[in-house]
């Protein structure tokens, strides 16, 4: 996790911007612009969303270490929202910024080698070296055990990271992952073998290239794994809209302010709504409420150091 | 299930074939046709993807009831290959065959309804509905529980499905899915899940919506599962290349025939190779295994009726 710590170091903020649009959260006078050019088809709205995130992106990447777009929202445009997602990676990595790909792929053997290989890695078109969406992190699920992360391993460079969802901030993630297998939860055992898949990767700050997804709204948990997994960098979702405040985010971080990044996504894209605005200051809005975010979030932890 | 059992009765055949391309199984006249046009690009190689897989569905829309093409080897050809996805998700429908898109898909609320509309739904473009990929059925990882599966049960129409991972095929899958929580391992855990989420959609045949994938390669699980989840139709992966043979799957079906459909992808799309030819006959050649594996897989299951 070395590059990400570098980039939460520099801006002294360990928060990560999730990008997750929808054509809800982008303003009229945007969208329409994409809307007549392109009918509302999904060119029209992938148009959009791109239009949209690199305005964000322009708008945090001098004081925000990462974003983080959520497969699920680009899929939903079918191929022409992919075609965003992978322009929105490059655009961030262009603008210095770290790019979480929030996939939670899973599969095994080649078939995982394929989605290594799609996010993080290059594909080889019969000998050219290719690469396909490009992110320096990619969120995945272990629910396949070992056999689904090696090919991540491999494929990675050391600039690179995985978070593993470990224990998720949805209220029925319990139904599985709160169960006792012997003394431990699941999500504990989740847990341990992060810390395994990680040995070989412990960069000068203690953290391996395998983190966890771990979510604010289980405080207490946050704060158990926090000191059950100490080689494990937390990417901590479920800040804001879900529930979590900062004080339910303190227990992911070490005495140096590291060990964590926590996600806001809906309250950072839509703060022009609650400020009643009619969307056209949306970038000078997402700023303001990423800042405020980030001092809400600075006042809990250790002050950060390297 | 009851589109999809009623393609196996159709055919006599529970037997679907896996669309995982890559280039290397992809004969050198075909790939080089593209990429003379196209260069030694993604597009080059998606385009190859995309006739590749339309002569393998000519060669058999008759006699096999179902396709399931892997999203990982399309993603890592970016939004190029999920554009051969979507275009190949369509031509299999409309040679009239049952589409499951494995994609292995998982996250919580709005954001897993962004997947549920992404395959399986409609996503509305300012009150446009339009479909993205448009599949009949879609695998899943149920991980994060009920608020993961939900959306997908909201979405779907009667016509389709998911497939929830109970036991995988792969070597590790044990490393958490073998774990006891009390006296049950954590597999039959998630398969009653599944028996749960499935409860309101069961279909004539006394299938539901919610199906499960459960591995060749253990074939005592596969009877265990079988009898503890008298509602839950089986994906069966791992039989051939993976080392799965007919007996092993047999458990898998009930006293009808019914009850699993086994998979099979790379024996299938490189049956040319093993042929020794170079490849100009792929298609035939697919075709002759694909009906080499279903005679084999009746041999030891009851006969199949509705």
């Amino acid at each position: 996790m070395k590059k990400l710590i570098e980039k939460i170091i520099q801006t002294k903020n360990p928060t990560v911007v999730g990008l997750d649009p929808t054509l809800d959260y982008i303003p009229q006078y945007l969208k329409q612009k994409y809307f007549e050019e392109y009918g509302y088809t999904l060119k029209g709205a992938a148009k959009a969303y791109y239009a949209f995130n690199k305005k964000i992106i322009n708008a945090i990447c001098d004081i925000v270490p990462a974003v983080k777009p959520q497969c699920a929202y680009y899929e939903a445009l079918g191929w022409q929202g992919m075609k965003t997602l992978a322009k929105t990676i490059q655009y961030a990595r262009s603008k210095g910024m770290y790019v979480i790909t929030d996939g939670k792929r899973n599969d095994i053997g080649s078939t995982m080698q394929a989605y290594a290989t799609a996010h993080l890695g290059q594909i080889s078109v019969d000998g050219v070296q290719t690469p396909a969406f490009g992110a320096d992190a990619l969120t995945v699920n272990g629910y396949l055990g070992t056999d689904g992360i090696s090919p991540l391993l491999s494929v990675m460079n050391e600039d690179q990271g995985i978070f593993v969802l470990v224990k998720t901030s949805n209220p029925s993630s319990g139904e599985l992952q709160d169960q006792k297998i012997g003394e431990n939860s699941v999500y504990a055992v989740m847990g341990d073998m992060c810390e395994k898949w990680g040995e070989g990767s412990i960069d000068p700050y203690g953290y391996s290239q395998v983190g966890a997804v771990v979510g604010a709204t289980y405080p207490q948990q946050l704060g158990e794994l926090r000191r059950r997994l100490p080689h494990t960098f937390f990417l901590v979702p479920g800040y804001g809209a879900q529930g979590g405040g900062a004080k339910d985010v303190a227990g992911a971080f070490d005495e140096n302010g590291l060990g964590g990044i926590v996600n806001s996504s809906r309250a950072i894209l839509t703060a022009w709504k609650k400020e009643g605005s009619d969307g056209v200051d949306f970038a000078e809005t997402a700023r303001r409420e990423a800042l405020r975010m980030k001092e809400d979030i600075i006042s809990v932890i250790a002050p950060i150091k390297g």
